[in-house]
């Protein structure tokens, strides 16, 4: 027998605290950034950028780990699992994310490296341009998975950043194999198309065991191999039976249960920042989904929330999103 | 012979990393907490506030510090002398205010206490009551002077805040005798009327060595004795050639020899955090007069930074402020 879920949301990712910082595109061009994507980073280069970029402002972030923001700012309840260290931006990480309602218990790691830091750089557009020092995040491995807690939840939701490592790999499947067999559901974003390129077999395999699928125009193309937009939506969704496929300014697709459903974007008065858009939009979907609401509904509030977002510097909402959607 | 200073002003204070964080004013009463003041706490009552207060951001403050981004946003040349631990947000202390271009070479404090955090709650009406764990910061000594950067700069800018143990007490005077040896100029913020108060006898003999004395309302009356505002200006002004006295939405006047000044306080278009508004106004003035400027045209300066810094969350301004005077 099924026993009801205890909560909305598990999420597993890379625990980040960002340091955002306003810089211009001369900068990026200067340190070989390339715009809006995210590069991973080793001590050094961490060490070298930081001390030539400008002046920030530290705040959590992770990608995971925004989206539980976005679902507890909407009302949904929900817990996440992430890697910090022992250290000062540790203790930040945990503070906030415990502050704003979301359960966090993940042993930080201790004797070994920092907690993980994402170097953002905002340019004029509202770009962001992320470098991740991955740190004690990218150290989560099967030992950190609570089996009781993903039964309680009704999606486990799993970061596509935190897929590199052997053990992360492991912990996926093993966290997607204890969901299932309580008769929960597993949802993934695929996070980047260097990502899914890099371990684009492994990803295949893991989206066979995944019922809800986020994905940006790039990362869709990146693991089907289709370049254009509906064709790639398309091959993706005889992949897995919910698929929701972002596409900047145009909004978004979801297909689910063979329904195709367009989701117009959210306007925006101000674009600032665009950090945390799609981590938004996957806390709203999510959200919606949980609440039992259908799929246009979900969508929109993905779009509410992911307007929200990129309307302010840094990734994480900034007014009550359950007022926002009234 | 009296060199040409190299620098505009060196600014000395407690070197704090701010964690600035949105509530209301039902947590204030809970927590016992006096809005708009300053409160020093200690370890133990740092964890617990920290535990209970909502989700924050993090961003480099401490109020000479801040004096010296304002200064070095408007086109002065300046360096911070304070003290921060070898530690993450020591690091962060110490890139951000270089990455302004604000030289600090001060040694971090090794195997002591951890760097000093300041737990800003902003209330809807836009004030901040800050609760401070002063850590490493207060460290500060005799040992930690510069002297040859002392004699570079015009001014020398002490914050009282600072001014509570022993040896940071020692080091203002030390660090007044060797600016006026060098025949620079001294200058000093009061900062709190709580510090005024606790060091009432040595403050008065303080302000018998500096030169430029920044007080607001409140300050000014701990340290003359006088509750009304001109009497409390007007005694002050006995004791220093240059005093600038702040006083909320009227403005600031300005006494320098024999002079008074009123000077306008800058329209807001949207009032949103009080954080670092003395702060800037004193980096106004500083920069006016080390750029030679009369006095009504340095308040004014003042005025402007003031109205910058409290346009938006944090204690630095967001904008060019060299851009903003035109």
């Amino acid at each position: 027998m099924i026993q009801p879920a205890t909560i909305d949301v598990l999420g597993v990712g890379n625990a980040i605290v960002d340091v955002l910082a306003e810089t211009d595109d001369a900068f990026l061009t200067a340190e070989g950034i390339a715009k809006g994507g995210m590069t991973l980073i080793d001590t050094l280069r961490a060490t070298a950028l930081y001390s030539r970029m400008p002046a920030g402002i530290e705040m959590s972030g992770g990608s995971a780990a925004n989206t539980m923001a976005g679902i507890a700012s909407l009302g949904g309840s929900c817990a996440y699992i992430g890697k910090v260290a022992n250290d000062q931006l540790g203790e930040v990480f945990a503070h906030d994310i415990r502050a704003i309602g979301v359960g966090f218990a993940t042993k930080p790691l201790t004797d070994g490296e920092p907690t993980a830091r994402c170097l953002i750089l905002i340019t004029p557009d509202a770009q962001r341009s992320m470098n991740t020092f991955l740190g004690a995040s990218s150290f989560l491995g099967e030992g950190d998975l609570d089996a009781d807690l993903i039964r309680s939840a009704s999606v486990t939701y799993l970061e596509g950043y935190l897929f590199d490592r052997d053990e992360a790999k492991a912990a996926f499947f093993a966290a997607a194999k204890i969901a299932h067999a309580a008769g929960r559901k597993v949802a993934l974003t695929l996070s980047d198309t260097f990502c899914v390129a890099r371990h684009h077999a492994e990803f295949t395999q893991l989206v066979s065991h995944v019922d809800i699928l986020f994905a940006n125009e790039g990362e869709a193309a990146a693991l089907t191999g289709e370049a254009e937009f509906t064709a790639a939506v398309k091959a993706l969704s005889a992949k897995c039976p919910t698929v929701c496929v972002t596409h900047g300014a145009e909004g978004s697709v979801i297909v689910s249960g063979g329904q195709t459903h367009k989701i117009a974007a959210a306007p925006v008065a101000q674009l600032v920042d665009t950090t945390g858009a799609g981590d938004l939009y996957a806390a709203g979907v999510l959200y919606g989904i949980t609440a039992g609401l259908d799929i246009p509904a979900a969508g929109r509030i993905g779009s509410t929330a992911a307007a929200e977002a990129i309307s302010h510097v840094g990734p994480r909402p900034q007014q009550s999103l359950k007022a926002l959607i009234g």
